[in-house]
């Protein structure tokens, strides 16, 4: 892995993984339009659907598309290559790199999430092996911002500023309108999303008034009690659920309300309004109380195009461009960790990491973000994440003045 | 209701009611800065919770609002003093007389939808038997779009725009992730909202594919064959969903599905993802088809801030103006109707229409709009919708050029 001046030529191989985001074609475009800097890339392949596409031939010539359609595709949310949901197998690795040396690529990059890390190491180990010299790339993304190695992730900025918005909304809505209102948010194992409700406070006794976390055991036995308690106190409450939330055994609260698995065997989390509607019943049926709402914000927090945190486009595209530099300064292979600087003005930097140490495990938040009563974030959760999202709409209210009866 | 000169001095009473929109405040507002410039107009009061504030003299003092707060509260979603979902009895429309004379009320303002125009027509002719001038106005608001008289009404367009946005985001996660996607949007009676989706199709294949309005029956029988034959075309198949969808025999596709009721008595559509949950289920079931997903947009649709759209903010504060200078005009009362010019660019105009002829009843789709089929819109949709909704977020694509295999 010693650095050399001179890179291998060849041609270059990118492909998108797992769930979409806002920025994902932002690292593509990224790594795209650095790629064509470099001499020793020769054409700029795209694999349709991620390894699936690798393993079908499925392939288009990224090199034939104008600057100007990069550009706006990079604007534009979802993986403009489709994505996959696919685990290769070890023999499924094992043909991928055949398919990679039949189209002469000495270039590859998979943008992803853990898993995405974890397949990139695989083929790369393959390579090794068969002594073939591939520069491979994990790029990374994930709006769950569970990678490890990173202080934060593209597509989590986006997610998270659609979900403090969301609360905003939904706050004053209830605001109007009181009730208890429950709102599910993504991230199976991993509660940065979730948290991020917590940016929508921006007046005393706003909502979200209670925030469940896959990193704390849920209890259906106290949720009841602990949302009275803030109706006493508010008039009304607004909850943020993760969809990952699991009792103290570990297991998940949504398998109790629904059948459905996806295509990994695990309990179907999201595209299913099942869990919110669940609790929204137990809260009805144990407190009384009768205007409870259950929304369920799904698939809009990963792909809703126009609500784009602007430093998350930034990073998602350096992270691309990023990937292709470190790829040809030498015979290296690795992943791009976003890395922050300290203060309160939102800097980052990036290093090249080993591929296996962003592969398989996830990052949960830490303990020092979390609330001691286990249903709230801390203030350096605010403090980590706030900069990170960047500014969100101003809320006006007014002072009230009340007339003499 | 002849025209005079001076108009009688008094207080002015503004209340919102029934569900909050984006723009909501706009009209609020709008009606506020221009009552500033009356002099005939003395004292503005706000109700808190629409009907609820005057029957419980929950009054503040709007005059006591700086106008930057105003400005500030213009811009933001949902309802600033509050609504409410009451139906007066006439018991209650004469305590609300009693209530307007005891704060010496001249000026009446209720910004609402069709429930609302009747409050305040009864309200006014409480008035008129007791001899006693108001000058009783409703504000047209409403995301439905349902109001007669009205081209179109504030808040509608932001509606609208976030449905409209949240398909052309899911539409690329759906191509990205192929499957089966069931998004059920607002409107109970009126399918406008959910036919909005219908702007998102901005690529040829692109979806909704199928769009299911209440103004036609909807045949759980012939839906899975309509699914399967746009996944047969199209790989893939987004289906926009009313939710307030019946059957032949105007029976709610959701009361088969959940058992919870709303503060009317009727089966409760918002806040819970049973229909939509149910729909997938039943496409599983019948097509075998694997990933099928369901989001219901719910609460977002009408208070997320950020998604607003121009003319609709505009509007909204014009016929909050426009209600002031009505009632300001002489001893008239009535509510204010949106009008557009013929013509491809976005125009309107406003006129003083009766209350009654607003009150009650609900506008419908008008069939121009809606295809043959049944489960799609017409060019004439289109045509009405898109200049009401303005520019929507532009979409990359790849070209596409196949590397041979």
């Amino acid at each position: 892995m010693a650095k050399k001046k001179q890179t291998i030529v060849g041609n270059m191989l990118i492909a998108q993984s797992g769930g979409p985001t806002a920025v994902i074609n932002q690292s593509l475009v990224g790594a795209v339009l650095q790629a064509k800097k470099h001499k020793e890339i020769k054409k700029i392949y795209g694999a349709l659907h991620g390894i699936q596409g690798i393993l079908n031939e499925d392939l288009i010539d990224l090199g034939r598309e104008t600057v100007e359609t990069l550009k706006a595709v990079a604007q534009t949310p979802s993986s403009a290559l489709g994505s996959v949901r696919k685990k290769p197998t070890p023999a499924d690795c094992e043909q991928i790199f055949t398919k990679l040396q039949k189209y002469g690529v000495r270039y590859f990059f998979y943008i992803g999430g853990n898993d995405s890390a974890e397949t990139a190491h695989i083929i790369n180990e393959e390579a090794k092996k068969a002594g073939y010299e591939l520069h491979c790339f994990h790029i990374p993304k994930t709006i769950d911002n569970d990678l490890r190695e990173n202080d934060h992730t593209p597509g989590f900025a986006s997610g998270a500023k659609f979900v403090a918005q969301a609360f905003m909304g939904d706050d004053l809505d209830n605001a109007a309108l009181p009730g208890v209102k429950i709102n599910v948010v993504m991230g199976r194992h991993a509660g940065f999303l979730t948290a991020a409700s917590a940016l929508a406070r921006t007046y005393p006794g706003a909502g979200p008034h209670l925030i469940y976390l896959p990193e704390r055991p849920f209890d259906l036995k106290k949720f009841p009690q602990q949302v009275k308690a803030m109706v006493a106190q508010h008039g009304r409450c607004i909850v943020a659920v993760s969809e990952g939330i699991s009792d103290a055994s570990g297991q998940a609260i949504a398998a109790s309300f629904t059948k459905e698995v996806d295509s990994h065997g695990n309990v179907q989390l999201s595209g299913s309004g099942a869990l919110g509607d669940s609790l929204a019943n137990i809260i009805k049926a144990e407190t009384g109380i009768t205007r409870v709402r259950a929304d369920t914000f799904g698939y809009l927090q990963r792909s809703f195009p126009g609500v784009v945190a602007a430093n998350d486009a930034k990073v998602a595209f350096a992270v691309g461009r990023e990937a292709v530099k470190y790829a040809t300064s030498g015979d290296v292979d690795g992943s791009v960790a976003i890395r922050r600087k300290k203060g309160k003005k939102y800097q980052v930097y990036f290093e090249r990491v080993e591929l296996r140490s962003v592969a398989k495990e996830t990052r949960h938040m830490p303990d020092a973000f979390i609330a001691a009563n286990g249903c709230d974030v801390t203030k350096a959760f605010i403090d980590y994440a706030a900069p990170i999202v960047g500014p969100l709409p101003k809320i006006g209210r007014f002072k009230r003045v009340k007339v003499k009866k």
